[in-house]
């Protein structure tokens, strides 16, 4: 078994994440903190969602693409950047390079959610389909770097994309001052881990009263299961959750060290918990979320058990999802 | 035939909007103002979108209902208020009086989406059903208030709710300002002209670029219809368009002089058109509108060419839906 130790390369922090924010400002959005009377009766507690639903490309992943493609020097970004992901990353990255002017090249799995595929085309990359089950996406995406000149921007596991996702964590923490809030959970949907471990930075030197904490589907829990043995573990399987924009294999090199010494424990969900959450957020929040990006909602209304503080705040981190598990989802409201 | 005048009453200004925009800080949300690239490429234009569905109970009409309760004097609100409405003020009402600690009745439809009408009563309201096609709701408030000493918060043809509604035309005029934004139509979903006439008063005071346009379910355009012969105009029917939320006989007596002497052109959508702007809301916005809430955007969609603007402003006035209804327009994704 692998210790978690910080991997030899520089490692982000709050000054980096202070240097994404001024880079974003202006082309990403401050994205609002909802609330709803019903929500916070099903969890018993004060709940705050920060709808990153709302963000471009509608999830938090053009923060981290921005900064990453942002921090590029100019002649390095002008031969275009290369991406894999299951959808979210490759839209921000899509939209990050054509607002910069640059080309783009998307690896995707050839199972991504159809209407991912074809957005991130729209946004104008060019899109390399892939089998996840017997290919492996980082060999061809460092063979047409090589060919190309692309820069890799990789999908969590990189400072200037966890910097980005940091900026997340740095509005959290001015809007719960805003409201007073200065004990809470703060709730992240966790796949490699860029999207908690950025937050958990920003919050450990703004908001020392706010904890980041991971939540998983259930089956994908790599994360939550290496902060809880403090070893590194993998998943049993590649994929096979509705919760598809949060799986990964194990957590990130750079991501697992500060999720280790900053988060909480993690929380796991059902698949029909975060479907669930889905179905209320469309109800009470009047936002659209995929199941991936509805764990963390899920863990706060159904696993309040596990959380202690008066007010939690959830990030909820996305809302590309295909029409027909949508609609399965407003289903479970006759239940 | 009724000639446009001004009824012998105070009217609505932008000192009244002013003020109710002051009374409304730190309880209403500032709504975002949203974009997408696809729904540019649609319409040909810039779209910004004035996501009111984010307000709180999912609509505008919080704004107005919060405006009128905290404008009574205290000793008449201790007794409570009463209000009439296929939903969306029901709920506004609902939630100022509770934030207010004073009891609410709600007069509603007995054919309003089940939704509403639970939504309603879980926000503390008493709420009383009626048939729309055989009883006469102002008279059944009339009673109500005199008995109880109710203040009867009228849903659009008053001056502290279209003050109330006039703070969302604040907001737009600040936005609009901050993205450099000096010519563009504002259209509004419209039913009595509320939301209209006080974004309309707003705009006419702090952003003479823009000019607001009324949006109307077709089979339902009493206002299009009024500015168009500058003659008070009736529908023929009281109901029978997925657009409920914004079906009323006739415009208001204060609202449509005022629409008369400032807005443009209204513009009719078909249900169809509505339908599909619900689900390119869902897809490309993240957003949850209703098919009432979702005219304006339908408008700068599907009816261009009626616009001039290069940049066009769309009101999304409100999200609550019931499910099938929402499954239907997701469903027209696939056409």
């Amino acid at each position: 078994m692998t210790e978690i130790r910080s991997p030899q390369t520089r490692s982000p922090d709050i000054k980096s994440i202070d240097a994404a924010a001024r880079r974003l400002d202006g082309h990403a959005r401050r994205t609002p903190l909802l609330t709803s009377s019903f929500l916070d009766e099903i969890a018993d507690r004060r709940v705050f969602v920060k709808a990153e639903c709302l963000q471009h490309t509608g999830s938090f992943k053009f923060r981290g693409a921005w900064a990453a493609v942002s921090g590029l020097d100019s002649d390095t970004r002008a031969h275009g950047v290369i991406a894999f992901s299951s959808g979210n990353h490759a839209q921000g990255v899509a939209l990050a390079a054509r607002m910069h002017g640059v080309p783009s090249v998307i690896i995707m799995p050839i199972d991504a959610p159809r209407i991912k595929i074809e957005n991130t085309r729209a946004l104008g990359a060019e899109v390399v389909l892939y089998d996840r089950m017997t290919e492996d996406r980082d060999a061809i995406g460092a063979e047409l770097s090589a060919a190309r000149g692309l820069s890799l921007i990789k999908p969590f596991d990189d400072v200037q994309v966890i910097s980005g996702q940091g900026t997340t964590g740095l509005e959290i923490a001015e809007q719960a001052a805003g409201l007073g809030i200065s004990q809470a959970d703060v709730l992240v949907c966790c796949g490699g881990g860029g999207l908690t471990s950025g937050i958990a930075l920003a919050l450990a030197s703004r908001a020392t009263g706010l904890r980041a904490r991971p939540v998983e589907p259930s089956g994908f829990d790599d994360v939550t299961r290496s902060l809880a043995t403090g070893t590194r573990q993998h998943n049993a399987a590649a994929a096979g959750s509705l919760c598809d924009a949060i799986v990964t294999p194990t957590p990130g090199e750079i991501t697992l060290p500060i999720m280790a010494r900053l988060c909480g424990p993690g929380i796991v969900v059902t698949d029909a918990e975060a479907m669930r959450a889905v179905a209320l957020a469309w109800s009470r929040l009047k936002i659209v979320l995929e199941p991936g990006g509805a764990v963390a909602l899920a863990a706060a209304l159904f696993h309040g058990e596990q959380i202690k503080t008066p007010d939690v705040i959830c990030v909820a981190s996305g809302g590309n999802v295909d029409p027909d598990i949508f609609a399965r989802a407003l289903a479970t409201l006759g239940d």
